[in-house]
């Protein structure tokens, strides 16, 4: 039981959109990514995702708008909403997620990574 | 699907250590929560607890040490596990924590909380 400092942990990711787990609170995993550029297009079936800024700016994009996030701004995007995170510069992120989740969702590509520990 | 502000969702919470609920995610909950003084000891029989400080300083007590969180910094609190949070000063934490979790744990006194939506 020890705790975690965000900004620490960032700094020990190397890999854009490749999520790391920092911790797992009833089944549910926290996980930070760092994201720059565009991500593809994806759904989870079976999962919500959360995504918490804590630093830089994100934007989620469904087919019919998009959303910015702000350091200390969040969204729960729902099981089953398409969408696709793009950031113009570097942000990082805090997501909570169950452990199935696979960062492209339904999409299995040379994107898709198995998210491992911190 | 709205985004959540966190500063902004603070300043509508006006008591001391009654978690508000500001989003649910595969059945966690995310709640605020202000704190201030000391809380009570207790524990969750079946939850674990998520403390992420977003303003302030946090101190998580427990029997035998206790651990100080900064903004940026996480503490999950296993399930069973007796803790005392205690703040100094006004501090401004995110809990990740199921619907069932009641803020005195396994305490029901008056300072037990149903955690209300924002």
């Amino acid at each position: 039981m020890e705790k975690v400092n965000l900004a620490e942990q960032f700094e020990r990711i190397s890999e854009f959109w490749a999520p790391v787990t920092a911790g797992e609170v009833n089944g549910a995993q926290i996980r930070l990514v760092r994201v720059k550029g565009e991500f593809i297009w994806h759904h989870h079936e079976h999962e919500d995702e959360m995504f918490l800024v804590i630093e830089g700016r994100l934007c989620i994009q469904f087919r019919d708008r998009e959303v910015f996030l702000d350091p200390g701004e969040f969204l729960i995007v729902p099981r089953g909403v398409e969408h696709r995170p793009v950031a113009g510069q570097e942000a990082r992120v805090m997501l909570v997620e169950p452990a199935s989740t696979l960062n492209t969702g339904n999409v299995i590509n040379e994107r898709t990574r198995q998210p491992s520990p911190i």
